[in-house]
């Protein structure tokens, strides 16, 4: 068996018989998917994730990244498309790994299409293209925001950023549970899974955090052609982000790499204030925080429970 | 301007405004597009094409690969998704070489809906995962031939291969013309644009040429159950190929280099006798050549004019 033989062989169970085709002809064939919403991403081992990080996490990483992008637009996810190239010097042991991380991202609506498996000379590169169906009132987009909405985010912001630091030896002086969660939260996002419906339902526009919150907010209020003023004290954190930012010599500049870290993979979104408990109602339980609101205007705002503009801010994190 | 916003501003006038938002948003979004075909082809520098290839003629090939995969599937391209890993070291001038490639492609049907673009450290890895309509009668299967059926394929054997060696700087005994042409031939394949609906209406199982027209009709026999006898002397040759032939040492084993070489991006396909004619009505002046039959059995059999066996075959080219 070469390492293509070894691919299918393991990527077959992962298909969808009728529209892959059993991954045994050159193309899939979906028949009246009705509307589609589709995104593609792609992974390059040494820039998105480390040469030390296992495949099996790597894996797993670049389906949730995709279900990130159909998420924050309202859609579930319907099949995949995934683009391989493998590097000639990777074991093929390690193919089962990448195999075993697909699987495991099944139970959230992973499903092959088709897809193409090169070899590389260079690094482990690895794109999935992913076909999803917008929930009733999707997609959501990131025009649609309007001055008097509030501003929103699921999960927790910064646990990414944080687990990256842990993952490259960055000295943290957490507890060992806490540093190991953070590393699980870099590896493995944690896009708000079952959120489509009540975003699509509620929300005014969306998009997911993937540049960092502030990044990405200025891409929301860009497109949306409002101001978007953000609470820094509302902004969602996780019991190890709250403390490594206690310990911090300057908590504010703790604060900005944390809204601007990015790899958070949560859903920002705008809405009509009297939508809010419809959106929570229908989010069963998926964390929703309350963290500003649109204004007339241009850019993005890091305020203080007073509205002053914090320094840091003002100093220009990158992409105010 | 830094790389992205360079491929933004490059990429833009090729996207379908509606469905791709502008490349504004993080997904597309298509209302309605009825049955699809699906397929996906990476291509690695180094690997599928040549550093030393234009990339404008790199960007033509991506394009043509998969439009080769959906004409013989029997369908016509609505969109396509990019994912581009550009290296670091690459100049960003080249980004508008590779947009102008694409560009060229629009008349044939490319239009982006949307992709990723990122950086590599490695060599130059670009895909696209392209959406098409299945003409009326589509898809086409690789499954599907019967005993009885012919043989054919569109266009001509072997160029990409002569190609291959003339980009490679091998010594070739052909006129300067005629290197040329086999040179663009590789580098910008031929796929038989305007082919799909009349494969589409009267083909009973088809794929592309991309591995060796022997390797491929050794994958098509195997998925409709069936053994397929192809003729030597009946597999289209280009005047350049067959003067390269003639002047080799060995023709037999010349002609065995040029149906194993790949990179053909022709159309093989099986055809009940009776339909033919009407598939060449169709066709509207693609040359299609009949080169063999399907028979009960399994595998794939080169045979010269008497019917017997060629000796290089036997002995096993790859695939076989």
């Amino acid at each position: 068996m070469d390492e293509f033989d070894l691919i299918a062989a393991h990527f077959a169970p992962l298909a969808d018989p009728q529209a892959a085709l059993d991954l045994l002809d050159d193309a899939a064939y979906l028949q009246g998917p009705g509307d589609l919403v589709i995104t593609a991403d792609a992974l390059v081992e040494g820039v998105h994730f480390l040469p030390t990080d296992p495949l099996e996490t790597v894996a797993r990483k670049l389906a949730r990244v995709n279900f990130s992008d159909l998420i924050a637009k309202g859609a579930e996810p319907i099949g995949a498309l995934l683009t391989l190239a493998w590097p000639k010097r990777r074991p093929t042991a390690q193919i089962a790994d990448f195999a075993r991380g697909l699987a495991l991202e099944q139970s959230n609506g992973l499903t092959l299409l088709g897809g193409d498996t090169v070899s590389t000379p260079g690094p482990l590169t690895i794109s999935l293209t992913m076909l999803g169906s917008p929930c009733a009132g999707g997609p959501v987009l990131r025009a649609g925001a309007r001055p008097g909405d509030l501003v929103c985010v699921t999960g927790v912001i910064g646990d990414g950023y944080l687990g990256l630091n842990v993952a490259t030896g960055e000295a943290m002086p957490l507890d060992a549970t806490w540093l190991a969660d953070l590393l699980d939260a870099y590896r493995v996002p944690r896009p708000p899974f079952g959120f489509a419906p009540a975003l699509a339902a509620h929300a005014s526009a969306a998009l997911d955090v993937s540049d960092g919150l502030i990044a990405d907010a200025g891409r929301l209020a860009k497109r949306s052609g409002v101001a978007l003023t953000i609470e820094a004290e509302r902004v969602p954190l996780s019991a190890a982000a709250r403390a490594w930012r206690s310990a911090a010599d300057d908590p504010v500049q703790a604060l900005g790499a944390l809204v601007t870290g990015g790899d958070d993979y949560q859903t920002l979104f705008t809405i009509a204030p009297d939508r809010l408990d419809g959106l929570r109602a229908a989010a069963r339980g998926i964390a929703v925080s309350v963290i500003g609101r649109a204004e007339a205007g241009s850019g993005v705002r890091l305020v203080d429970s007073t509205g002053a503009i914090l320094a840091a801010a003002r100093q220009g994190w990158s992409h105010f």
